[in-house]
């Protein structure tokens, strides 16, 4: 394992987590928030800009060897120092006491989760809640991905597609162009003008600026880290829209831009994901709005908080308008479900994806034509090209390690004697990135109340979400380490 | 297809099922209960003659052809009839008054699940408590498999082997001998003597003769109907533990008492099926009893019915001792888990199998050494023989239709408005074989209170379950209908 070229990047990682913490310091000199959180981002950064250092130093003579193993092990520690670091200024602050919660709320933030320990987050600094906003930004499109548009690599720099293959989420890589750098610029490009959109629609609405960019990183990260001790309830219906709307279009596969930026309208509008996703939705939002209607004034206001929390819910976002926990039960069952199929793949969204679930059906059906004609040749096809056998085989083992390990957390946090539902959807929000679950941790509430254990496995579920699993079991796995090749 | 065939065997199919109902019928006149229950019994046997007559004389001569379609056929379609047949008697004696409900009590009887609709099991009469528990005898372990073992089948009867893979539960059918009828017959011969082995340790622990026969069915088809209204509670200890040790047997693959016949002893007990069934229902009978000693006078009182529960739920019997819906959260989320594990393979027990979840581990573990070793080989073993794709390939669909189904019921269950926990572990139970979920049908309760709907949903969960989910989807694919060939 080449070891050195894993230094050097987190060394890279450390100093750009440095450089994007100077916005937040920023902030706390706007507000005159020079005391405590002042204090805590200056101290993080002159450790992250030292540590950096060392390790740029140590590891500069790095060879240029570099496979998927290394790809997933620098993804996997990458995110677990990033989100240690980023911690700190919470911790050294004094605004979060305890340096678990402070973890347990920054692997939220980058794993754009947006579960949150806080109570009361209107009594947090300007600086730090902007701090919290941005990691949902940067964790969304992802710093590897970031890294590889921004630093020059060198010529036949092999790494980039085992990066952006081990931090990009789905079930296969879409090359856009066939340079990995500018793909990976492409994709921060799009980020960027879709971000700064929703920034501007919201500024429309009358939201102070603040807020508007706050808003805007949890939204376009789909991470859902409220500024507000009731997230979005106390907006405007026409913000309120805004943020339905711009959840929806950050869930959708960033290829589909890709497609709409060469005008091939036709392949990107349809994709067979796109539909899907959107039926999905839109299916969702009408059948809740219809569940829900007699809570509300009428269909129209039912409708309005019924396309915010699908919107919401299935981009794994989390904002919320209204405390969908208190809903009958075929709208609670219908979010439930929701929050594990999750947005597309290539987007900010996380769950298991439409894109998988695509594929689990079309070979689903393509077994059942093969059980009844044997000796028929049976393929699958999504947007009329064969899907090889290995992606398909991928899908089918993510799906295999998605539900043991849904499972052996459900079995840790239940020692922590919560109920079944609290248990089981504090699992799925936290592995699936979305936030708020149902009953004690449903939008009204907040995960203070789980025990240190409990969320030292939330924080890694929320890792493992966003990972996709396979980096962080590569990074723990004895197989890894145990041989030196 | 060849629809003569199918209606033949459906033809001997009903006849056997008249046979069946001659014991019932026979407790009738023991216990002189000649009113309503008898006159029941007779107007179904009448009925199921002539259907029998008719058919077979209709389809009398169908030609040899017979695949693996007609092999799912058959069997989804054979216990659908006969689970609407095997109502009548509840029906037209007025016992259970509704044809829905006592549809869903034998549709729970064949399928082995034990879920009920009665509110009294007491008030029955002796004849329809023992045909009840009897249904759980003939689905344990199939009525085709007891066709094959008795019907003469002539030379070159191509179809058992399409018969027994349809109806046996498990990943792949494992030949014991080379001829299918003479398998068959084995199987239904080691499932008697385990049967009457049970009814003799029952007696022998003072159970009078009609409740060890109706408890040693429940047991040996790991169903779970309980002729008391508190299920096991009230017979004595000794009584118990026969029944944990005799439902953790029923669930243990049947190939194993094979290859302890044949007195190969290495081959049976180092099976890695059974090593891991076993490993399983141990930690899990030492963890719940830690987790649930305060509830009882000490540990010893505590693993008594910790055992009892375990192996109840594991091998998706459903007979209770205690209320484990009153229990500690991590021993109810250890049940809720153990439901969907479910038995052995090739065992009369439900669930997913623990066959599958081994090969399920196997390929994640093949898959994570492909990931940091392309170039290496690696194929999956069990027993130290090499697993064929085409097996493992029809794990993983097995597990996507699975799921699919599983969310499906969810949800369609979730519009009677129970709580999500009712709902989601009554689709569990169901569909798993089980019997009693959590909350609303926790083991003190019954599935009275759904609607007719859901009483149909989960009705069609049983078979599914039962039945391995392909038969059904195979006998309602629009495929398998709108060709002919």
């Amino acid at each position: 394992m080449n070891k050195k070229m894993i230094g050097k990047l987190v060394g890279v990682l450390f100093f750009l987590e440095a450089l994007f913490m100077l916005p937040a310091i920023a902030v706390c000199f706007v507000y005159g928030e020079t005391g405590a959180p002042l204090r805590g981002f200056l101290w993080t950064v002159a450790l992250l800009l030292a540590l950096s250092g060392a390790l740029y130093g140590v590891c500069a003579k790095a060879t240029r060897e570099f496979y998927a193993k290394e790809g997933f092990i620098i993804v996997a520690l990458g995110w677990i120092l990033l989100s240690a670091m980023g911690a700190l200024p919470f911790y050294i602050s004094g605004e979060i006491p305890h340096y678990v919660d402070a973890f347990f709320e920054t692997v939220s933030g980058f794993t754009t989760t947006g579960a949150s320990v806080l109570t009361d987050v209107e009594a947090m600094s300007h600086g730090l809640l902007y701090w919290r906003s941005f990691t949902h930004w940067l964790g969304g499109m992802g710093m590897l991905v970031f890294l590889l548009a921004v630093v020059p690599t060198g010529k036949g720099a092999g790494y980039s597609i085992h990066l952006l293959r081990a931090e990009s989420p789905g079930p296969s890589v879409g090359k856009m162009v066939p340079r990995m750098r500018q793909t990976a610029s492409l994709l921060y490009k799009i980020y960027i003008v879709l971000t700064v959109l929703c920034v501007l629609f919201l500024l429309a609405g009358g939201m102070p600026l603040f807020d508007s960019l706050c808003t805007a990183f949890g939204t376009a990260g789909t991470g859902g880290f409220g500024i507000k001790n009731n997230s979005m309830a106390d907006y405007s219906p026409y913000l309120q829209n805004v943020c339905t709307v711009f959840m929806a279009l950050f869930g959708v596969n960033f290829s589909v831009y890709f497609l709409l930026l060469l005008r091939e309208w036709r392949g990107a509008l349809l994709d067979e994901e796109l539909l899907l996703y959107g039926g999905i939705m839109l299916t969702a939002m009408f059948v809740i709005a219809a569940d829900i209607t007699p809570l509300f004034s009428g269909f129209g206001e039912a409708f309005h908080h019924a396309s915010f929390t699908v919107s919401s819910v299935m981009t794994t976002t989390g904002f919320a308008t209204e405390d969908f926990n208190l809903w009958p039960q075929l709208s609670r069952a219908i979010l439930c479900i929701l929050m594990v199929v999750g947005a597309s793949a290539g987007s900010t969204g996380g769950g298991i994806k439409v894109a998988r679930l695509l594929l689990l059906f079309k070979s689903l059906a393509a077994e059942v034509r093969r059980m009844l004609r044997p000796r028929s040749v049976n393929v699958v096809r999504v947007n009329g090209r064969v899907v090889k056998d290995e992606v398909l085989r991928g899908v089918n083992v993510y799906m295999a390690a998605y539900c043991a390990i849904a499972v052996a957390s459900f079995l840790a946090v239940s020692v922590d004697d919560f109920s079944l539902e609290t248990n089981l959807t504090a699992v799925l929000a936290c592995f699936n990135n979305i936030g708020p679950g149902l009953d004690l941790v449903g939008p009204a509430s907040n995960y203070s109340l789980f025990s240190t254990f409990s969320k030292v496995v939330l924080s890694l579920d929320m890792l493992l979400g966003r990972l996709e699993i396979f980096p962080i079991i590569v990074l723990f796995s004895r197989h890894t380490w145990n041989r030196t090749r």
